[in-house]
C-alpha cells in the first residue's frame, strides 16, 4: 500500500490510534497557565491587543491556532518550548553572587518528564536510554544552588537535550563553569542557552540539515549548541559573549575564547534575535569575539 | 584554525558582520504590530495575563525573549511563522462559497518577500532560483479569488515552501481542488496547511531527519505536507479530513483518500494540537479516515 511505503519509514507518524484520545493537557490551556506565572510579560502580550469583533475575519480561527510558542516560567529559568524537536528552543538564566551561593545538591534531583508539555511532544527518560546521550542541561544544574526548586527546576526534560557524553562532561561543562566565574566577578550575568541544527554541504553539492531523533518520541539531537552571555558589569557596561559548540567530543585542552562566534551567526542559525531586545536597554554594548577579547 | 574547521560546513553562519547591524525590524515590534490586527485574540494573550512586578524574578527577561510565535494575519489567513526554516509553521484559511467566487486574477500577483520578518529569517525569490523547487503556496491562490488584495497575499514567501514541481503541479493541486468542492458543498471548510519534516531510518539502524536547505537564506525544504480539513456541514457536524503528500513526485493517479492519515500522526509530528481546540467548539466531530470514509 502507497501510504504504508511512505509512512512506516517515520516512526513518529502513530498509526491506527484513536482520533478523540483523552488528552492530558490541551496546548491552549498550558500556555494560558503559564502566562500568569511569567514574570514578565511577553511583548506579544504586553501589546494589549484590542478584540476586534467587527472585523469580518474572525471565523477564521474559530477552531483555535494550532500551535504558538510555549513559554515556562520556572524557578531558575524562563524557557521557550519546541514541540517537534521535544526539547527546547531557548533557555534564559540570570547567574550572579546570590543565585551561584547556597547549599542546594544535585543529588536530590532527579531528570523528569515535563508534564505541562502534551504526551504528544514531550520528552520522557526512556527516550533517553540506551540512546549513547547524555541528558544534557540547556541551564545548568550547578547554576542554581541558591534554591532546591530551583535546582529541580532544570532537571525538567523540557530543559534537557540529548548531548555528546564527552562534551557534556567536558568542554561544555568548562563554559558553564566560566559562565560562573563570570557571574561572581560582574553584576548580573543573563545566559541564553539551546540548540541549533546547522546545514552542511554533502557530496551532491547540496546542503543539508541531518539530524539523530532518539526514542520513541523522536527526541531531535542537535548538531550544536549555542550560549549567548549577556555580561552586566559594575561600570553598567554591556558585554556580550556567544559560544557555539558541536555536539560531539571537544578537546577540552581548546581554549574557550576559540569558541566564541560573532552573536549574529546565532542569530541567522537559530531565528532568534538577540541583539535588537538588548540595545532596547542599553547603548553601552561591546560584543566579545576572537578577535576583540579583553 | 578550529573554529574554521567545523563552522565553514555551516554556510548559515555568516561569519565577519558586524554586530550591532542596522536591522530593519526588531521581531518584537513586528509580533506586536501584527496582534494589534489579529481579529481573534490567540489563547495566550486572551488570559489577559497580569504583569507581576512583586514575583522577584523580573529580572531574568530584563533583556527580552529572544523568539516567541511570530503570527501574521492577513486579508486571507493567519500563518505562524517560524524563523528558523524560513517559512511557516502552519497556515489557517477558510473556504466558502464567498471566498471562492470572485474575479481576482494570479497574473496581477508577484511572490514577494516578507519583510514584516527579520532579514536575517526571512525566504528571498533569489533563494527559490535554480534550486529545482517551486515556490509552493500553502494557503492556496485559487483559494482567493474573493479579493485581490487576499490573493496577492498568499504570495507573501512566508506562506510558501520549497515544493517538488510534479507535486505542486499535479497532486497537491488535485487536493487544493479537492478542498474548494468541499467548500462549495458545505458551510465553511477550515483549511489548515503546513510542512513536515519526517525522520526515517537510515542504514545504521538510528532515526534521523534529514532535509535539503536552499538559497543563500538556507530555506528548508520540508520531507512532507499537510493539510487538515474541517469541514462544517450544514447539519452542524464537523467532519475532519487530514493529509499528508511527500514532497516528492506523487501519481496523481493515486486517489486523495490513499493519503488521508489519522489526525494524531500529523499532531504527533507537527508539534501541532487541532482536536482539542475543536473540541472546545464541538462533540460533534467526525474524523474521516481511509477507513471510514463516507
Amino acid at each position: 500500500m502507497l501510504r504504508g511505503r511512505w509512512l512506516l519509514p517515520a516512526a513518529s507518524l502513530a498509526l491506527g490510534a484513536a482520533l478523540v484520545a483523552r488528552r492530558r493537557r490541551a496546548e491552549g490551556d498550558g500556555a494560558e497557565g503559564l502566562l500568569a506565572r511569567l514574570p514578565v510579560v511577553p511583548a506579544v502580550a504586553a501589546a494589549g491587543a484590542p478584540v476586534l469583533p467587527g472585523s469580518g475575519r474572525t471565523e477564521l480561527t474559530k477552531y483555535g491556532l494550532p500551535g504558538l510558542a510555549q513559554l515556562r516560567s520556572r524557578e531558575s529559568y524562563v524557557l521557550c518550548y519546541d514541540p517537534r524537536s521535544r526539547s527546547a528552543l531557548w533557555v534564559i538564566e540570570q547567574l550572579n553572587r546570590e543565585t551561584l551561593g547556597g547549599a542546594s545538591d544535585r543529588a536530590g534531583c532527579d531528570f523528569q518528564e515535563d508534564d505541562s508539555v502534551h504526551q504528544y511532544h514531550r520528552a520522557t527518560n526512556a527516550d533517553y536510554r540506551g540512546s549513547g546521550f547524555d541528558r544534557g542541561h540547556l541551564a545548568a544544574a550547578a547554576n542554581h544552588k541558591w534554591s532546591q526548586k530551583a535546582m529541580q527546576d532544570t532537571f525538567y526534560l523540557s530543559n534537557v537535550a540529548p548531548q555528546n557524553p564527552h562534551l557534556n562532561q567536558n568542554a561544555w561543562n568548562n563554559l558553564e563553569k566560566y559562565s560562573r566565574s563570570l557571574a561572581r566577578n560582574n553584576k548580573n550575568v543573563y545566559v541564553c542557552t539551546g540548540p541549533l541544527y546547522l546545514p552542511r554541504m554533502e557530496p551532491d553539492g547540496k546542503m543539508y540539515v541531518k539530524y539523530q531523533v532518539i526514542g520513541k518520541n523522536n527526541v531531535a539531537v542537535p548538531t550544536h549548541f549555542f550560549k549567548v552571555l549577556i555580561l552586566e558589569k559594575e561600570s553598567g557596561e554591556i558585554e556580550l559573549r556567544s559560544y557555539v559548540m558541536p555536539n560531539s567530543p571537544v578537546d577540552e585542552k581548546i581554549p574557550l575564547e576559540q569558541f566564541l562566534v560573532p552573536i549574529e551567526s546565532i542569530e541567522r542559525a537559530s531565528g532568534l534575535l538577540f541583539v535588537p531586545n538588548i540595545l532596547k536597554r542599553t547603548s553601552n554594548l561591546k560584543a566579545i569575539t576572537a578577535g576583540n577579547k579583553r
